[in-house]
C-alpha cells in the first residue's frame, strides 16, 4: 500500500512573552529583544499537523479530516486561541512559550488521540510570515 | 498629469484586549467574546498605506517609497511592534484598540508628515487573514 | 464620526457549470470553453463582505464580526459549501451561476440582515487565484 | 555533484465526489459528510511536482523547467482541468478520487516521462487552503 | 442592470533600472538608491486588470475572461515577460520604467481593445510583496 | 532533547540571465528560452534558511533568530538585493546564476557562520510563485 502524508491547517491568535523570571528586565531584553516586553505581544499562529498512513482501500482516505480537525481543535487550538500562552494554558505552565516548546507540547497532546492506522508525522508552527518551526517527534 | 495611488506594506506583532473598564468581566465577555481575555491575546497586523499623487516627470515616481517607509516606521510601526496596544502606546491611551480606532489614529499620525505633492488616500489594516478595515480619512 | 469599511472573509467549495439549455453542447463549448463541461467542474471560492459604518464610541467596533460571520454563514456559505451551484441552491435556481450573478444574489440575501447602523458596501468573490468580481449594489 | 530538489507548481479546477456505490446515500453521507453530495462539489487544486538531480555543469540546471511543465500539463493537468474527477478521466476510472489516490495516480503518470538524469521525488497536492497530501512514491 | 467589476490576474518577470541619463551615477544613486544599479535589477510583477460592465442576461458574464486574458497577453505581458523594461520594449522607450509609468502605459494599450459593452476600470501593478500602484485612467 | 528545525525567511530582488558565453545567441535561446535575454530579466526571490538543533533549556530557543537574520543578510541578502547576479556578486563570479547554483553557493556562505549548537539543514530558494529549489548540503 502506498504511504502518504496528509496535512491539516489550523490557526489561532494568542499573546506571549519570552521572559526568564530569574533574570532582570535588562537581562531579559538583552536575551530576547522586544519579545521580552513585560506587557506581552502577540501573533496569528498558523499550525499544520501532518499524519502518515496508507489510504483505506474503500474510502481512499488516510484518515477522516473531520476527525483530525476535531482532535487538533480539542487538544490544542481551543485552548490556545485568544489566550495568553504564559498565563492561561495549563499544559504550557512552567514552559517558556517559544514556538519550539509549543510545537513539542502539541505533539505530546495530539499523538495519543490519533486513530491506530496513522502516526503523527510532523508539527509545523508558523509564528509570523517570516519564521516557523518543524518537529518530527524525535 | 495622471493620478495614481501607490501603496506600501508594513507589519507588526502586538497584543491587545477589547475591554470596557466600567463593565464587569462577565459583561465584557458577553460584548467582546474571547477578545476580552484579561490576560490579552495578539495578532500579526498587516498595514497598507496608500498615497495619491502624480508621478514626477523626471523620476517617474509619485513619491520616494524609502521616505514613505520611514514615515510609516517612525510614526506607527516602531511604536506598535511587539507592544501591548492597551498599555504601551501613548497615542492610543484611552482609546479602545479596535482596528477601526487604530486605523483612524494612524491616519492622524501619518498624514501630516507626507510631502506636499501627495495626499494620504487610505489606511488598510488587517488583524487576521479573515478581517480587515479600510479608512479614507472621512 | 469617522466612516470605516470592515471586511470579513469566508470561503466555500462548490461545483458549477456555465451552460445555456437552449443551446447545443457544441454551442455551449464555443461560448464557455471548458466551463461548459456537462459533468461540472468546481472551485474553492473566497468571499469578502465589506460593511460601512462608524465605530461605536464605547466598543470601538463598526459591528460585531461574530454577528457578520453568522449572517454570512447562514445566508450564503452554509447553502453553497460542497454544493452544486446549478442544482442544489434554491435561491440560484434559474440563474446562470457565474460569479457575477452569484455576487448579486449574495448582496440581496445579506443586505437585509445587517444591523441598522451599518450598510452593505461590497461583495468580493474570488473564483480562482486569477479572477474575481466586485459588486457595490448598484 | 550537489543534489537538489526542484519543484514546479501547476493548478487545475475540477469537480469530484467521495462516494461508495455499494453504500446507501445515508451511509455515504455518514462516511464522507458533505463530500458525498451526489451532485458533486469542486476545488481549485494546487499541484507541486518535485524532481531530484544534480545541476548540469554547463547549464546550471537540474532539468529544463519548460520540459517539466510540458510533462505535467500533458500527463495530468490537461486531463483534469475543468473536469469531473469521478466521470471524465480515464486513468481515474474505478478509483475513489481522494487527493491521496489522485497523488498516487499522478506519480505513476509523471515518473516514466522524466529525463534519465532526474528522478521524481514528491507529489504535493493541495485540495483547499487547509489540507494537502504528500507522496514520495513509496 | 447591476454593474460589476471583474478582474483578471497576470504576471511577468522583468529587469529594470531607475536612472536619469542627464545625472551622474552618484546623483542617480542619491535619487533612486539601489534601484539605480547600472547593471539592472528585477522583479516578479503581478498585474490585475479590472473592467466594468453589466452581466449579459444570457451568459451571466460581464465579458469572456478568455478574451480579456488574450488582450492582456498580447498587449502587455508577452512584450514584458523576461524583458529589460529600459531597453527591450518599444512602447516604454523614453519612459522611466517606474510602476507608475508602466501602469499608465498599460492602460493606454489595453483600453482600446476591450469590447464595447465594458470599460477599463483599474490597472493594479505589484512590484514586490510590499508595494503596488493603482491607476483609474484619470 | 527534542530536535527541531527552525526557518527564517528573507527576500531580495535581482536581475539575472542564463547564458553560456561559448554558445551563440541562437544556441543560448534554444537552451534557455526567454531566460537567455541578453539585456537580463529579473525576479523577486524568496529565501528560507532552516537550521537544526535542540531548544536551549533556559531560553526555549534553538537559536536567536535575530542572529540568524543578521547572518543571512550579511552573507547573502545584502550582496544580492537589487544586483545583477551575473555581474555584481563576487562569490557568484564564473557561476551560472541558476537557482540551483545560487542555493549551493548560499549554503557554503551561511554554514560556517552558524553557532556551534545548530547545523544548517536546508536552503529553499523561490524564483517565482511557480518554481523553487531545495538544497540539503549533500
Amino acid at each position: 500500500m502506498p504511504i502518504l502524508y496528509i496535512s491539516r491547517k489550523a490557526h489561532f491568535n494568542a499573546a506571549h512573552q519570552l521572559w526568564i523570571p530569574e533574570l532582570s528586565e535588562e537581562e531579559n531584553f538583552e536575551m530576547f529583544g522586544k519579545c521580552a516586553n513585560p506587557n506581552f505581544h502577540g501573533h496569528n499562529f498558523d499550525l499544520y499537523v501532518a499524519v502518515k498512513g496508507s489510504p483505506d482501500p474503500k474510502t481512499g482516505l488516510v484518515m477522516d479530516l473531520k476527525i483530525l480537525k476535531k482532535i487538533i481543535n480539542e487538544q490544542v487550538v481551543d485552548q490556545l486561541d485568544h489566550q495568553n500562552l504564559n498565563k492561561d494554558v495549563p499544559w504550557l505552565s512552567g514552559i517558556m512559550p517559544s514556538i519550539e516548546n509549543i510545537a513539542v507540547a502539541m505533539w505530546q497532546r495530539i499523538a495519543p488521540h490519533l486513530p491506530e492506522n496513522v502516526t503523527l508525522h510532523k508539527i509545523t508552527l508558523w509564528e509570523t510570515q517570516n519564521n516557523f518551526v518543524e518537529y518530527y517527534g524525535e
